[in-house]
């Protein structure tokens, strides 16, 4: 392989150290002790090959590789390197790593590219702080106003607007952070999996083509709460014999729909919630994801005829939406782009879907988008016990390598 | 009918006063201001028959039509006048102006007794104030000791030992509420239903020929918590699911094995309970009742089952003991009496098991038990909205009336 595993761990590594909760996993809030530190290492290490680090209006860190036509629409890798509370080392900073891998690969070889090649490191991704996710992203998008960030506040009551300014930005100044779509030609992403699928089938890179579509709602179910011992079974209305049966319509559904669809009943509270009284009350909410927004309405159209199939049983219902995101498809040309450069380096591959977010999100409004998964050991994620192995990182970082080279080389 | 529904009407009513919460149903607890108002209450009218009222050393309250024979057994009649937070007026005193009714209508007559006939207004039975239910019937049984009394505790931390003190009780001399066997000849309850079958079957009284045995467990699945977008449907171990099949396994096991048999999952906690994450933990409780001991056994051994079947799903169950309670078969004679009595009167009767435990319960133990259930609308019980129509109950009070004469009439 052309990057360099000893480079991409040493970097992983030295990250690893700016953290709030050294001995629980990883706490990296945004505008913290450990994010400076961790700012202070990246703009350390862009300028050792090279390149000037420097800061959009929201915060984010860019470094560029700039082509001879100034004009050209930018190459954008990276990802964000923030962290949830006690979360792992790998979501986020994997990108992160990739891109300044990329970066010191081109230095190193001195790649004249057709496009500039722009390093990102994002923050505030998880929201771990302030609550506002996706906001390094949402900035660029010009989603985000002066207003939101009066509002966006951490447990504290700090606001997100005078952390801004305590670190040097100003916040009325936020709408400069947005980028026109003209000026960026791909935003691309590497990001662990934060699923089992990709080590359960030995492969080696995921290539996303869709980040699914999301509906998530509420549901109230309304029975009678009654003495155990005194009601027999059928004079009952029990709240949770009828959300049993909704549960397991979720998953039949789900697994019906096929293609990559999931869906899950998370939160689920029963009332009055004594053990000789009968459920009166159930809530739960339903989270359904697929590529297809077909499908999705597929599967809740499943559930609202189970939970009207419940009235029979005298148990009322109410829906209560919480969120619905359209399936967003990435760049197919990106994708085959991936394609050739795994298969160049001889990678197992597979196209999958990203049933999270993720920035890649909210830039496939803006620009072509491309994002590689890499294996997470046992699936596991946003936990101290978060881990992929530097081999399979590098798998993905140097597949994203070859492709920022097809895409930014050297009009021939 | 020849007791008194004027009167009846008139106690209820008048109970109804001795209230700390006038406005939110009735809370009536142990030693505090409205339990002394109601029993003075109980005491003044027992005095106008020609009673004089006698408390045990438990705190229990008694008044006594003696019998020429002074060495034979009591017929004893009543229930418990404290309440649960916020309940009825009718679950508790119901009983207690039974045995209040029927003194006044034996004095009335002058009725002369073969055996003692024992009015009782026994104080919590429903543990509201110390978390100490059935404790007057309990005192009686032998089953309370001072140190139990130095252990009930309120939510102010003062002790059922201490309030007896307050009360001119002294607490050392527990053991002196206890009744012998030879000493008592019958207990006699009258209690509403709470439960629907009298009101849905058009009946007048319910005749209980059993207190259901209770078996109470805590169940624990354990899955693994997963991301709900990125962990495919058939990689998941949801505790959620498998919870669900086991609500159905309970619930069809119950209706299964028939002869009033309920089981019921009330108590139900998910973990970690967010909207996007798979359940990786469930617990629940399981409460079977049956008159029969067998068929608690049989349902418990069906939900073991369908738990080990869940493991064939990686899910794996841990079970803990929370309650074993034998059934009690009641006075198969009274119950006849009983049946004789309705049907001199015309009235409606279901033989029938009691779903809950009662002071009846407990008296089963030391004598023969008799225990009526008048008709509580819409089954409602604990809870403002508990209501039985005066005319029930006057038909539970008649059948009682009826069967005492028959137990306690002279020797012919």
């Amino acid at each position: 392989m052309e990057t360099s595993l000893k480079r991409i761990k040493k970097h992983i590594e030295n990250l690893r150290e700016f953290n709030a909760t050294p001995e629980k996993g990883l706490t990296r809030f945004t505008f913290t002790e450990a994010e400076r530190q961790a700012r202070a290492y990246l703009e350390a290490e862009l300028k050792k090959i090279g390149i000037e680090p420097y800061a959009d209006a929201a915060g984010n860190l860019f470094g560029r590789i700039e082509s001879e036509n100034k004009d050209a629409p930018v190459i954008m890798i990276g990802s964000h390197y923030d962290s949830v509370k006690n979360g792992g080392h790998f979501d986020g900073p994997a990108g992160v790593i990739m891109a300044l891998e990329i970066m010191t690969k081109l230095k190193e070889e001195e790649f004249k590219p057709q496009y500039p090649i722009e390093f990102a490191a994002l923050i505030e991704e998880e929201g771990g702080r302030f609550g506002s996710g996706l906001y390094g992203s949402r900035a660029m998008a010009g989603k985000i106003s002066y207003q939101d960030l009066l509002e966006y506040k951490d447990k504290d009551g700090i606001s997100m607007a005078e952390e801004l300014e305590n670190n040097g930005y100003d916040p009325k100044k936020i709408k400069e952070a947005e980028r026109k779509p003209e000026d960026i030609k791909a935003f691309i992403e590497l990001h662990i999996e934060q699923g089992p699928v990709l080590e359960n089938e030995a492969k080696d890179v995921g290539l996303v083509d869709f980040i699914v579509g999301i509906t998530e709602f509420k549901v109230k179910l309304e029975g009678r709460p009654d003495h155990a011992g005194t009601t027999p079974m059928d004079m009952r209305k029990d709240a949770l014999l009828s959300a049993a049966e909704i549960v397991k319509t979720v998953e039949k559904s789900a697994a019906a729909a096929g293609e990559g669809t999931v869906a899950t009943v998370g939160e689920f509270r029963v009332k009055p919630g004594a053990a000789n009284i009968v459920p009166g009350e159930v809530e739960f909410t339903v989270d359904i994801r697929s590529k297809s927004a077909e499908l999705v309405k597929q599967v809740k159209s499943n559930i609202k005829k189970a939970l009207e199939k419940e009235e029979e049983n005298d148990i009322k219902h109410e829906i209560n939406e919480l969120l619905y995101v359209d399936p967003i498809p990435l760049s197919e040309e990106i994708v085959e782009l991936f394609v050739e450069s795994a298969d160049e380096s001889g990678f197992n591959y597979k196209k999958m879907i990203s049933g999270a977010g993720h920035d890649a999100m909210v830039m496939a409004e803006l620009t072509d988008v491309g994002l590689v998964f890499v294996p997470s050991h046992n699936g596991r994620s946003h936990c101290p016990e978060e881990w992929t192995d530097y081999e399979d990182l590098q798998k993905g970082i140097e597949t994203i390598y070859k492709t920022v080279k097809k895409m930014g080389g050297a009009d021939e």
